[in-house]
């Protein structure tokens, strides 16, 4: 592709997302994003063929963006706890990076429930992220940092408290300091599913806060 | 209100919930909503005064509901635990009876982004919620049951949990048993507060398995 096709292409997906943020991906139109990108609509229509393709193009790009940090917290760490305790300040970034995006992507979800084919390009993806925590728990388990358990429902159950950080995130940013739950929603969870815990601090494992360097 | 009146104005949230569902909040007008109840706009407006009071009203039956049902779970079980357990059946409960109205609540999140008067009624609620569980933890912690902590901290967690798996349970119906995800997430989140856990079967404390009954 042209570098000036490119730029377009990117100017029309960011608009996109501006759009859907503020209007609603229901009440935005193709109009709209043109609107906002200072482009015409054949341009529009030479890169993309709905407004839905933009959509499943921008959870896309989301996506492949939170599996590369995903993949890099884990190779960061050895030890499982201390490195599903860091994919929790993940969820603290996409909140704060993605605070004016986070309404588009709830549009995802609703979408998704309604379109099968919006469903289909979540669903794919979300069973990467899932296959991806049942891995990481399961090696956990297997070298002993981690009970005997259902990995899948553990991972399931793990995706569930991040989806929900990021959408009571949305619903009251004030309310809360959000990455503070959010470390500590992980550190329950993964004490939770740990081998042994103990309340005496000598015996307390690895996912304490000192092994993270913050809190 | 008269009987009669009382059926109208119920016929009118049903037929409301069934459109919010369907086409979205944004794109359901009065007039849909009227066409479903099959009553004239003459008396929705005797009712509601706008399409937003409709959704807010919605809101507060369902949580009310949940509250009810809450509180229920709390006094049937007098170990914390057990109760909070309990309470992981609840998101069950409302998957089941309420898939068809889940894009709905998803709506109501959404709205709530966008509009401060519908976030308002949102966040007060959700201000009840937080405080019964961290309520219920703070308990937990008095008797001995969990760990000191940040009880507050916990409790938003546990709602990030709870709503998670509402939201995921939404996506994808089909994948998972999520009355399983569910109960597991909560026992392992119950199991990572617990003052000291074992994996000696003989010293695991009230949340396994046997002492709820199901699994």
């Amino acid at each position: 592709m042209q570098k000036r096709a490119a730029q377009t292409r990117n100017r029309i997906l960011q608009s996109a997302m501006v759009c859907f943020s503020r209007y609603g991906y229901a009440s935005c139109g193709v109009a709209d994003i043109c609107n906002e990108a200072g482009v015409s609509k054949g341009a529009f229509y030479h890169h993309f063929s709905s407004k839905q393709e933009v959509f499943v193009e921008l959870i896309h790009h989301w996506l492949a963006t939170v599996d590369a940090k995903l993949q890099l917290a884990r190779s960061d760490h050895l030890d499982v706890p201390v490195a599903l305790l860091q994919m929790s300040g993940l969820v603290d970034q996409v909140i704060q990076q993605a605070s004016d995006s986070l309404p588009a992507f709830l549009e995802i979800w609703l979408q998704a429930s309604r379109e099968p084919e919006v469903r289909d390009t979540l669903v794919t993806p979300y069973g990467r992220f899932q296959s991806f925590f049942a891995d990481v728990i399961r090696s956990g388990i297997e070298r002993g940092s981690f009970e005997e358990m259902d990995a899948s429902l553990s991972a399931s159950a793990l995706l569930s408290l991040a989806v929900g950080l990021l959408l009571q995130s949305l619903l009251a940013p004030e309310k809360h300091d959000w990455a503070q739950v959010s470390r500590e929603g992980f550190r329950i969870f993964i004490r939770g599913m740990s081998r042994s815990v103990s309340n005496d601090p000598g015996t307390e494992p690895a996912i304490d806060a000192e092994s993270t360097g913050n809190r």
